[in-house]
């Protein structure tokens, strides 16, 4: 496990009986990447799809290599939510396999390298197709967390979009259906790119590897399962999110109504004794304002008009509604 | 039937001509399990897959050995809603059947330890294959309770929906939409591993079985049928729900605007007449409030104008529709 | 045809050459059940799949039978919306044929039954693949009249939606779509069924009855399109209710609002006049109260305001669409 | 080309070399198909899915004869919306073509007829397998007026539903959902029968029409295509509906709002100093009715009041959006 | 590379061992087209499809060629949205290439043009074969800028939504679910043209012509699934769009509901102490208004009213949600 300074220096291992993993990383200089492409002997069309990301995870057949692009996926380190995405591609030969990597910083090989450099496990015994299905393997099993980030966010916003939603909680909810759509873009051909490993019977993968790509087969299908359940979550949380408004729309509409259908009456008996009407001129012009029990009475019959409607929305179970739903929530 | 003290006991049963039944309950001594795997001549993968669970249910084939991941459910017990899942694995063998249980308390297979300890049925004459099946039943017959109980749970919602929509519903809906995917999750690779024991031919299930299997097959889509229709009933609902809450805005909407309507013009009316206009400055200040006749007239006027507009609303079918709700829906 | 008293007298007539329809109507006797097995021959497994209720449709090989499971439908004679599903079972023999139904009373074989006794049609000189084939006919279309039904109730509710939408409304469609939704699950499986018996080519079924079932699967799939056709109605349906509580409330908010911003203004200009600022402190206080022409002055800037909000909602179109909307419907 | 009297009349033609087509028009007298059923030696089912309409497009064959069951659309001719669509049967022999058409007096044959009596393009000298390509061609490509009269519908309701939506708009859109579900049920079997046309290697068909159907079949898939865009325009124009029907309710509502909460301050002003407390009992009792400047700083106050909450709307932005749309929308 | 004045003078070039491309640019004259197709002696159905335009991109084998047609795209130049699409139909033969564009200024050929005569790359030593892929790798390329305008009007409209909804907002995300479906309808026949051209091994493409063909239809499936994502991600910003628009309404209700219930209840007291009843007349009559702290109790009602209201509001956070709404955004 070393650095080369140059990639001439390559040639002389890659004939070797033992397997070589050289690692590019970072598409920075594409003159270097020339040259790797001729020390490995690569077809224009490989080359291509090396630099210019993003491409598509797919494998390709070539003669004497097998190229497969790969999308890994790993958690952003700081507190952004989201994940990085970085494309990996893999040339497969009979004793040598070339990784080129988008991004020099990130990736999530190193459990790999430490179990090459400590020899732990079987996997330095083992060829290169071997170390490639590892590798795929970690690229993989990389989902993971990435999912149960998303798994975390989820429950958050199911949590916020009943107790306490806000104009940001739908920006939020779209934001994880893109996100879980870009993941799915992510992971579903790499599906297919596992399932043509295991069934295209190129003599590059040797059937005991076979039986370990079957697993991360498995893997790849989960992680499909979940984000798709993610998805329809997400899809359902809107639809939440929508009612969950409407309530409260409904709740203010409730509010304003019990209190001005109480108070508009009660407003407009208070405004007749406020008329003019000149009693002296005739005897029809409000008498009730010389009556002697004329303002209790008033005061009774405005008492009487609310006690009427707030008994009428008891009824209807507008006031049980109002406050009842913070109790029944728990 | 019974419990070893220690997996090397379990060894020399196996190359027996009986059957034998190893029902590892529960993942807790990953030390028993290794050694388990020594004593079965387990391949690394299949250790791996039976002891990091969640896996997704499937079939692999391996020398001498069938390994079936299947998932169990169960009702929770106590009140809660909501079910249990479990992953069992079997690894079945000519003579042998090992079946490892994520969970030691909780299973499905009380009915066929019964019918193997009483002798009853055919299950003893039996082979390992038909002792799989036997299990692999009971396990997707375990869906059939949990489902019944989704029902009722719909129907239950169905009706709060309309009679009773609180803010708690949509949740409760939400809730339900989610389980329904896990359990989908749940059923959908099942389906494809009795599928493919049907199909594969593997020589270690006989073709007698294989009838066997094709309605424990059949018993599967049933139960995802169950579960597809269960999910877009519950969509429905969430429809429901939000019509439901927009027909009680209207009825909040109508009392308010029935109400505000009649009351805003009469209201207007007695603050006209409530206006102090001197009167013997000109005989056009406000005569009407020297009239003989003037506050009769004026509550008639008001009398007329709430009557209009309470014929109005009628004749539009406002309250019509706020009280002939409740008769309707019977 | 004739009704026998033990299942036993029946065994004669299976080996003669001519064929013979054995109808077992009602699942309540068990004990019949299994000797109708016994002198049927049949495999545990069938008898398992006629007596338990409901199966889903589907097609089994046994030696020397077939089973056949359908699920026959027919509308309520009642009132009652919807429709009853009963499950059928079929044994088809060489020169016999099985059924089983789960309910004495109801079913659609009557026409069958009729055309055999008179010997009407070519039934009569028919095998029993071919007898199978017009009950399984009539089976499917029974489903027609149900559909009719079910487009007649979705041609209603399509007027009620429009012109009166009640909150029964939402709940008959939401109904409507989950019988939908069972009605495409007793049907699908049975286009698979008749789909494997033109297939499979098991030799109880010759080629001259295949050509007559490829007319029965056609109608299978003609069934299986409206009801997905309906479906989608009923969905659209949800959205056109929706859409008309919306259309509804924005009526009503629009005479409150043109009703309470007339008045508003006007009702404000009658307070300012109601106070009481002495004007005999000072000419600032309230002059115009002591203006010759001060109270038609004031009623006419009243009538000013309010032709000026009218003018400004006419404008805006509002009122045109509050009444505009009956004729428009036409 | 001439019209016969009585079926029989037609033997003599089937089987001389060259081609014959018989064209039947309406299903009225059974008499007269029985008869023509017996000259051209029909099998009993395709003489009832000849006469039973609807049926599913389908190709079914028969010894010596190949059934296709097209259906035929074409659009209203009055001003009426929508299509009309019929059944059109083809019983293809070796040297005669029969077509039974549902009704008598619409089809789309007639550029057809017109070549073959001009005896224009090539259509004279060649076999029955070309004339039915050329009418089933025919059929096809009489999908296109009728989508083009969709599409024209199409655009009227994008325009309305966002200039002038009104209650009769979204009835519209349903009335075209449904229609489409319609179309798509012609034509979607239509494209099956093609397919199977050119695949079935029925020795009827010769391969120099095989590539004519090709084309034929690039049509239909064409025709699903539009068809299943515009049913996905038709259902994002209901949203489009809904939320423009919803931004008419935020306009209503921003109205009474901000003309309701600039008065209601302003008459509370109004009635407090319209209230009657006596100034000469107490110096506490409202003695700004006495200042010599309380009339005008009453008024002040409610002019810095009003203006405050004109201010607040701005700021938010509630009048620009009243006003600002119109502008915005070109 | 040179203009010809006539169709014939093409002829003699076309079996000459050099590879000759034809491009015929626009449709106009129908004349010269036929004798294009003189010269090429092309089946007349070939002749329809590149005349009758818009065809479905697709394969089709003649004798000695090869038709292919594929539509073009390219962003609109100025300064309009969406896209011009238009057809281009390839010819190919053993040692020529024609096409045909639809229009005569546009296409995106300019770069093989450039290739050519410069004889830079491989593309001069090369057959027809490559030649037609080439030309299909920049049809299918010309997608990339298309949907990366695309891409920022998404992410304008994902900002305007949340920031500023406006009614044209709705419009141009239909108009972008529209565009988005021609763009589908564009591409998904595409892919299937290239995927038929990689296995249907016809002669006229040699093996190493399909290594690079297999890489253009990676570009195919990638333009198809950023479509359908695009796709989902616009239906997916209509739904905010709605949550958006019901938030507006929610907070004027709010806006309107906290101003009406906290001065409703101060009007009706000061209408109370407006009213005219007879203190003179009766003890009872109104005998506040003489108090001596009448008017000052009275105005500390209100404001224990107005206070208790405020605080019930802020305590139910009706406030927070009104002003918090911002900061939260960032």
């Amino acid at each position: 496990c070393k650095k080369v300074a140059t990639p001439e220096e390559i040639a002389p291992y890659l004939d070797s009986a033992s397997v070589s993993w050289v690692d590019v990383r970072g598409l920075g200089s594409e003159d270097i990447l020339r040259r790797v492409g001729q020390v490995f002997n690569l077809h224009p069309l490989v080359l291509e799809d090396v630099v210019n990301v993003p491409q598509r995870p797919k494998v390709e057949e070539y003669k004497d290599q097998l190229l497969i692009i790969a999308r890994m996926v790993c958690p952003r380190s700081n507190e952004e939510s989201g994940f990085i995405s970085e494309q990996v591609s893999f040339i497969l030969g009979k004793h040598y396999l070339l990784t080129v990597q988008e991004e020099p910083q990130i990736d999530v090989f190193n459990p790999v390298r430490d179990r090459i450099r400590t020899a732990k496990g079987i996997i330095r015994d083992q060829q290169a197709d071997y170390l490639a299905y590892t590798l795929l393997d970690a690229i993989i099993d990389g989902f993971f967390p990435v999912l149960e980030d998303y798994g975390e966010r989820i429950e958050e916003l199911e949590e916020e979009v009943v107790e306490n939603p806000t104009r940001s909680t739908i920006e939020r909810i779209h934001k994880l259906k893109r996100e879980l759509l870009s993941l799915r873009r992510a992971i579903w051909p790499q599906r297919d790119v596992i399932n043509s490993l295991i069934r295209d019977g190129n003599p590059l993968i040797r059937d005991e590897v076979r039986v370990y790509l079957r697993d991360c087969y498995d893997h790849a299908i989960q992680i499909l399962d979940i984000v798709e359940t993610y998805r329809e979550v997400a899809s359902s949380l809107m639809d939440v999110y929508m009612s969950s408004v409407s309530n409260r729309m409904n709740e203010v509409m409730k509010t304003l109504t019990v209190i001005s259908v109480i108070f508009i009456p009660l407003t407009f008996i208070a405004g007749v004794y406020g008329m003019n009407f000149n009693a002296e001129k005739s005897p029809w012009n409000m008498p009730e304002l010389n009556w002697y029990w004329g303002y209790p009475i008033c005061l009774l019959v405005m008492l009487a008009v609310a006690s009427g409607l707030v008994i009428y929305f008891w009824r209807r179970g507008w006031f049980e509604n109002l406050s009842g739903v913070r109790d029944e929530r728990r």
